[in-house]
Formats: structure tokens, C-alpha cells, sequence
């Protein structure tokens, strides 16, 4: 099978990765923090250590600002339902996955809430623009993705970033496709809430999730319940990470991450995305030049993560994916969660074929996939 | 290490669950249900498979009634917040861990929500009594444990089931502790919500849980994002599992709960209860005879699941703990999340020390934690 869905999780893992998972749960194989003996205390460590790792990566204050969720929408929940106020009010932006659309409709539905929704344009400051004139005097929070999962935009974070410091409003951004992709500093960008999976461009497995928390940022829980501190307490701990982590947490998953992020680290993100590009040029550069297949957007690696959905001529892109899986290429075809972006790229009657690469693809990868492109086209002109 | 703290997760995990945490990330590594290419399939299918599973075991409905989560605490909120209503009032005992405490402690801090504590007693009729007087008008639901992660006292489910039934109220049970060790079987005992860890009594790897849920049972969601379903749709799916399903789940470590299901299965429930409980007889006869330890409680393994608390005179349960720890024991001392528990046992000032035993633990292990009991003991009376 020729892999190119990294989007929905990187595949193959890092061996290092697969190596922990053989192993942990024979070394670290505790409850941590939930026992004074020796196996408890060495699997609360190591999760500790990988706390660091993203720390340090995405310049989060502390390790206890890091907290660890089962993937990136529960993050994103813990902090969309965390930060709205009853009678408040969101800004979101047009390229929205469900992992935040759902939440903020639920939201709306109960009542009591409302959210408008920016513009997104290839003018970063018009983006910027939209998303300050939809900000209103009960704006709880601004939520918006980093990087589209559809047509891999990238949204001026620093620039909302700033917008949302001048009107002190928290900032959560939903990395699923940015993080470890492209350089992300919450205290640069000004992001409150950092939400994104473990198990993509972190390269760990897939039941793990990070919600990096800003220094003054603290929303309200949605899930309690023990935490192995404050046992006499029946109230939820206040302190980081405990407030946001209850029940056992997915310790085996946490420290098999650690061992993702020294890969990406180790590989060094720059490299890692400039591999990616060159795949999805090539790729674009095939696509553009036949007039069998649709494009929606340019290449231009500044604007894009490596993400290319495209669209063979009188073909669905569920069509499209169906006929590349028979030929052993996994692509993702259809609307990815994310009806938004589809309306936005007008394609919402269609949806899109949409290839993702990992650091792990090859350029013959490519040549593979060019090749059952070939076929289709060839078959759609008989 | 011999390892005596199975309550907080079971050590070690069956070969065919390591094997599977080996191999899953290879042969299963796709993200199921959001591609039509064949690992996505056969991830899907394996995940459906451990659905039938645990189907079958507890006498749901349907696969789909099977609910997966990171763990038995987000089960438990699921289904408490879900079922929670504005005005609401639930009935729960004086037992509870604070994974069933602390959410509904929240509930009543945001105000308009109330719960009354009934009280469990050595006869479970006047145990389901004191749970009939505390239900009101606007009682939402009865939310208690199978067995108690500190004493294991086994609360009477099935009348306590008859009692939500005759009243029409949804019953929620935390068995946490009784899964994989006692019989539980969600028509028989009416449970509307049946929540579980899958990595305690159902031997799988840290990072599952699960949720059953009854026919007539649908929580309000508290969680939404993308299903891989209805990616048009801005609203959570209504059906099951995807209603409760939002994200990338942990396939890996759901298909390798898998093969511990099949592990209880093959050694069968009733055979696992019957040699935990001869080793904790073993210990608690050991500890009887002896005046340096204190027991709480008596031993009859239909009124116990296979837990024992106890104390070394004159010392916390944790002291008592961190001296196992030295010498290699590991055992859990302190109040286990749950105070409620220590309050009824009045234990609430030293806490205990807990053993709790698997399919795993041989009796030289009991005499290897009484050798150091032993020498415990001696040192006290110096």
C-alpha cells in the first residue's frame, strides 16, 4: 500500500515509536502518579519528560501547562466549552473542521450563545480584518485552525495572535495539521489554547492529544474526576495539568508520543516540511498540467502546509479515492469533517481527493500514485 | 517487583495484548472509518470486532450500543453531565470514587442541580431502601459503583436496578472494579449507562474505556467534532457510537483491548474471581491473626470483589505502602480518590494501604508481601 492520508494519521510510525509501544507497557506498565513504588514513579517521569519535549518545542510556559487528551477535538472542547460564557460569543473563521464547528453549534443550540464566522483571503491583514470586525463586546474567545485539513491553508496566526491580545480576548488555534509541521510559539503567536493530536505530525500513536494552556489562561472544566491529588477534595484540583487530566490517562500512548516528538525533532520540522513540499509540487506540477484533474488553489509553501486536494474532471473525490484504493493508494476522498472549507472552495457538491505526505514518503511514492492518476485519465476519456 | 496495586491498573498484560501493541501499529495503523482504502477497512472491522466483543459480554443491545473513551472517568461524565438536566437531582451512595464525586460536585457548584447520598449497609435491601428515600420528582438518574475501588464492598446492582426501574429512572454503575471480575449483564440488572476502564479488570492497555449504553438511553452529548459520519451535518450524528465518538479514537489500544477480552474469556470470570479471592483470603487470614494489622471489614467473596484495605497499627496506609515500596512491593496506600468511602469506614485520617490481585498474582506472591509484613510488624514493636 502506498500511504498518502498523513492527514488523518502519519503512517508508518517512527520504529523508535513502535519500539516504545513494545515496550512500555513492560517498563511503564503503572498507574502513575498513583502509587509510591518504584514502576509508578519511573511511568510518571517519563510522561513528565515528554511533558518537557512540548514544552520546550512549542514554548509553553511550563511542563504543567501541558496537558495530555485522547486526540485534538477533545482539546479543543476542553477549551471552546472551558472559555464560553453563558450569554457569550465566539469569532471563528470560514475554513473550520468540525472538531470546532460541532462544539460551537452545540453551544448554540443550548442556548445563550452565538458565534460569527471571518473571512479567510489570501490578504493576510483582509483575513486579519474580518476576523477583528466579527469581535463583539461578549466575545469569549476567538477559535480558529492553524492550517486547513482540506486545502491545507495557512491562517496568519501571529496576526490573529495579536489582534486577540489587543482586544484581550484568548486565542485557541487547532494545530491538527500544523503541529509539527510548521513553527508554532504559543507566546509569539499569542495563542491561550494550543489543541492538536499526537498522532500526526507528531508521529505518535493515534489516543493521544495536547492542549498546551497559556500562562493566564484558564477555563472551566468539562470533565472531572480523580486525579490521583487532592483525593480528600471533592472538588476538581485547580492546578495544572490535574485540573484538565482525570481518570487513568493513556500513559503507554503519552510516552510512545516522546518518542515522535525526538523524531520530528531529530528530523527538524524545517527539513521535514521542505521534504513535504517537494512531494506535493511534483505532484501539483503533474496535476496542473493534465486536463483531467481540477485544482483549487496555487503552490505556494509560504500559504500552504503539504496538503494538495484536487478533483478528477466529472468525478467525485470519493470516486477518485475509491479508484486510486483499488489500485493500493490510500488518499482520503470526500469532505474530510469539514463542509466549510468545501463551500468556501465551492466543491461541497464534490468534496475533493486530498493527498497528505509524511516525512516518510518517497518520491516514488508520487510516481506511483502519478501513475493510477494516468489510468484514471485515460479511462475517463474512452 | 511484585506487583500488588491491580485496582489502579492490571500488571502485567496478556502476551496477546503486547503481541497486538507490537503489531497493530503495522497492520492496523489507518485512521477507521475516514477512508474507503483497506487498512482503514480492516482498522474499522478490527474495532467492530472488539465492539461485538464486549457486546456479547454485558448483554448490549447491539455493537453500536458499545461506546469507546480514553477512560472510565470520561465514561462516567459522559453519562452523568449527559443525563444531568437543568433543575435536575441525582441519587448516588456513600461510596463513590470522586470520578463519580467530583462531576456531580461540579454540577451542583453551577448551581440548579442537586444529589442526595444514600447509604449502603450489610443488607442490601435496607441499602436499596435508603436509595429509594433519597429519589425525588426531578431525580435524572441513580449513579453508584459495582464495587468500591477501596473496601470492595459489591453494592446490590440488580435490585438497585429493579428500584430505577420501578421509579423510571436511568441507572448509571461505575464498574471500574467489577468489570472482568463480576458477572454484569446490563438487561439483567437494568443499567442504562454501564462505564468501565478497559485496562483494570478487562486486561487491556492503558488509554480505553468504555461506555455501554441501554436501548432507551441517549445522553445529551458534552463532546462533538468530527465522525468520519455526516460530515455536512454541523450537528453531532444522533446515532451510536458516533454521537459519543468525536475525533481520531485510540484504535490501537481498543483492537488490543480486544485480545484481553478474549483472555477473560478464555480463563473465564467466575475461575479469575475464585483465584483472586484465595489469595486475598490467604492475606486476609494472615493479617487477622496478627496484631499489628487492622481490618476493616470481613471476608465473604460474594459481598467483596477481590480488594483488601487495611492498616499497620500506628501507621498511615501510606507509610505502610512506601515500606512495601522499599522493599519491592508495590501496593497502593492513601485515599485512592475517594474520601467518601474512607468517611464511611472511618479511615478518612491514615487512609489504607490496598491490595488488589489479577488473574496474574501466584500465592508466592501474597507470601513475599507477608515476609515483608512480617518484618513491618517487628519493627513496630522495637
Amino acid at each position: 500500500m502506498i500511504y498518502l492520508d498523513n492527514s488523518a494519521t502519519t503512517y508508518p510510525k517512527p520504529e523508535s515509536v513502535r519500539e516504545m509501544l513494545r515496550i512500555a507497557p513492560i517498563i511503564y506498565g503503572a498507574n502513575p502518579g498513583r502509587g509510591g513504588y518504584s514502576m509508578s514513579n519511573s511511568t510518571a517521569l517519563e510522561i513528565y519528560k515528554v511533558r518537557s519535549k512540548i514544552a520546550e518545542m512549542f514554548s509553553a510556559q511550563s511542563e504543567e501547562n501541558v496537558v495530555f487528551t485522547i486526540n485534538c477535538t477533545h482539546a479543543l472542547n476542553l477549551a471552546i466549552k472551558g472559555l464560553a460564557k453563558k450569554g457569550g460569543h465566539a469569532v471563528t473563521s470560514c475554513l473550520e473542521h468540525n472538531s470546532v464547528m460541532r462544539p460551537l453549534k452545540k453551544l448554540q443550540e443550548s442556548g445563550d450563545f452565538s458565534f460569527d464566522v471571518a473571512n479567510v483571503f489570501s490578504d493576510d491583514d483582509k483575513t486579519v480584518q474580518s476576523f477583528e470586525r466579527k469581535i463583539k463586546s461578549n466575545t469569549d474567545f476567538i477559535v480558529c485552525t492553524y492550517a486547513s485539513n482540506v486545502f491545507g491553508d495557512i491562517l496568519p496566526i501571529e496576526k490573529i495572535g495579536k489582534l486577540a491580545k489587543k482586544h484581550n480576548i484568548p486565542l485557541i488555534v487547532d494545530a491538527a495539521q500544523a503541529a509539527g509541521v510548521l513553527d508554532i510559539d504559543v507566546k509569539r503567536d499569542n495563542i491561550s489554547c494550543l489543541c492538536m493530536p499526537g498522532h500526526k505530525g507528531l508521529y505518535g500513536p493515534v489516543g493521544t492529544g495536547v492542549l498546551v494552556l497559556s500562562e493566564e489562561c484558564m477555563p472551566d472544566t468539562i470533565i472531572e474526576g480523580g486525579t490521583g491529588s487532592e483525593s480528600k477534595n471533592l472538588l476538581q484540583p485547580s492546578f495544572l495539568p490535574d485540573r484538565f487530566e482525570s481518570g487513568t490517562q493513556n500513559a503507554l500512548g503519552i510516552i510512545a508520543l516522546g518518542k515522535g516528538i525526538d523524531f520530528v525533532r531529530r528530523e527538524k520540522i524545517n527539513y521535514i516540511r521542505e521534504h513535504e513540499n517537494e512531494l506535493i509540487y511534483y505532484l501539483f506540477n503533474y496535476l496542473l498540467k493534465s486536463d483531467s484533474f481540477i485544482l483549487y488553489n496555487g503552490f505556494d509553501s509560504r500559504k500552504y502546509v503539504p496538503i494538495l486536494s484536487f478533483n478528477t474532471s466529472g468525478l467525485t473525490g470519493e470516486e477518485t479515492a475509491s479508484y486510486l484504493a483499488q489500485n493500493g493508494i490510500a488518499v482520503r476522498g470526500g469532505y474530510h469533517c469539514n463542509i466549510f472549507a468545501h463551500d468556501y472552495y465551492r466543491t461541497s457538491s464534490v468534496g475533493t481527493a486530498r493527498v497528505s505526505v509524511s516525512a516518510f514518503n518517497r518520491k516514488k511514492d508520487i510516481d506511483y500514485l502519478i501513475n493510477s492518476l494516468n489510468k484514471i485519465a485515460k479511462l475517463k476519456k474512452v
